[in-house]
């Protein structure tokens, strides 16, 4: 009737998936009360794509960068999220994702372990057109919350432009005109007004 | 450089769809201390889909069903979440969701709102291929949770087995082998613990 040791063990990955829910993330919602998580972002992220994937520099295979997306925080769950402007996280981050991986991934059949595993490690490369286009959502998702929110997050982490500009220093590799309107809209606004300490020209 | 009146849209719905985190639903997540919001529930079916689609009794796209699956909940920004056995509240549900996909599709550029439209109401109707898989996601997915909390969200509610089997009937319709083993491991086991009041045989 049905393979009962293959759909155990998919389900016992989606089980654990459930985790990303509790991994509680810098962005606030537009309420400006909440942060949000990982599942919260990663869906955010994949109807972004779904409707900005036309400003691709190159094309994209829609499903693949969703499904990148879909799954690109899943080693949090043992590893925690590591704040984009956390210079001492950042030092420990790679070897503390691949042990996270491991163990969830390898929770599937093996071959969905490995596709996944596979998927997970392209867009960490962040080489692929796919790959790309998942890192500029995965940047300027946030952009936009902080943008809606007065630029909350920003002000409380005290954040400089200097470091969002060497964080998205390869967002217009992924995308330009994304790049444009988000600087344009979101990043240089909240310099106006004094939300984001500038220290670059 | 950009067509910013078109992207000003795409992004007008994009920080509306925000809200989407701020609508709760009746399944606890796995730590049964908090229930989940319409966006964790919409990622975990994506993901759901990624993994589980080779269980459909038809052959589907998945990149179709997957975005229907992210869109599906967004009428619930304005109409609210019903839940699946207040009777009351489903009387009124298909017009108060109607006026809603007006308004918040309306957001989008012409031709993206009328895609996304589309998309919702063949999710709604449930007659395609994608569809019926997709509605086995949004069934299951709680089902699963639901089990693994114990029958937390069941007992509460003194939910019973005759409602249960009612709002399935057409589970197995997307995909026998999913609604077999759901009801096998996560139904019938809860039954037996008597989380669920056994009403039927």
């Amino acid at each position: 009737m049905y393979n009962s040791e293959r759909m155990d063990r998919q389900f016992e990955f989606l089980r654990e998936l459930d985790k990303e829910k509790f991994i509680g993330r810098q962005t606030y919602l537009t309420d400006a009360k909440r942060k949000e998580n990982d599942a919260e972002h990663a869906w955010h992220m994949a109807v972004m794509t779904l409707l900005l994937s036309e400003y691709s520099n190159e094309p994209i295979d829609v499903l693949k960068t969703i499904s990148m997306i879909l799954i690109h925080d899943v080693v949090e769950i043992d590893a925690g999220d590591t704040y984009a402007y956390d210079e001492e996280g950042k030092r420990t981050q790679r070897e503390r994702e691949q042990k996270a991986a491991d163990r969830i991934f390898g929770l599937l059949p093996e071959e969905q372990a490995y596709k996944m595993r596979e998927l997970w490690e392209e867009f960490e490369s962040g080489k692929t057109p796919e790959a790309k286009f998942a890192k500029v959502m995965d940047n300027i998702q946030p952009i936009m919350l902080n943008d809606a929110t007065d630029g909350k997050a920003w002000s409380e982490h005290s954040v400089k432009l200097s470091q969002i500009l060497e964080r998205n220093k390869n967002t217009h590799i992924g995308s330009e005109q994304l790049w444009n309107y988000a600087k344009e809209n979101f990043i240089d606004e909240n310099v106006k007004k004094g939300r984001i300490c500038k220290d670059v020209n």
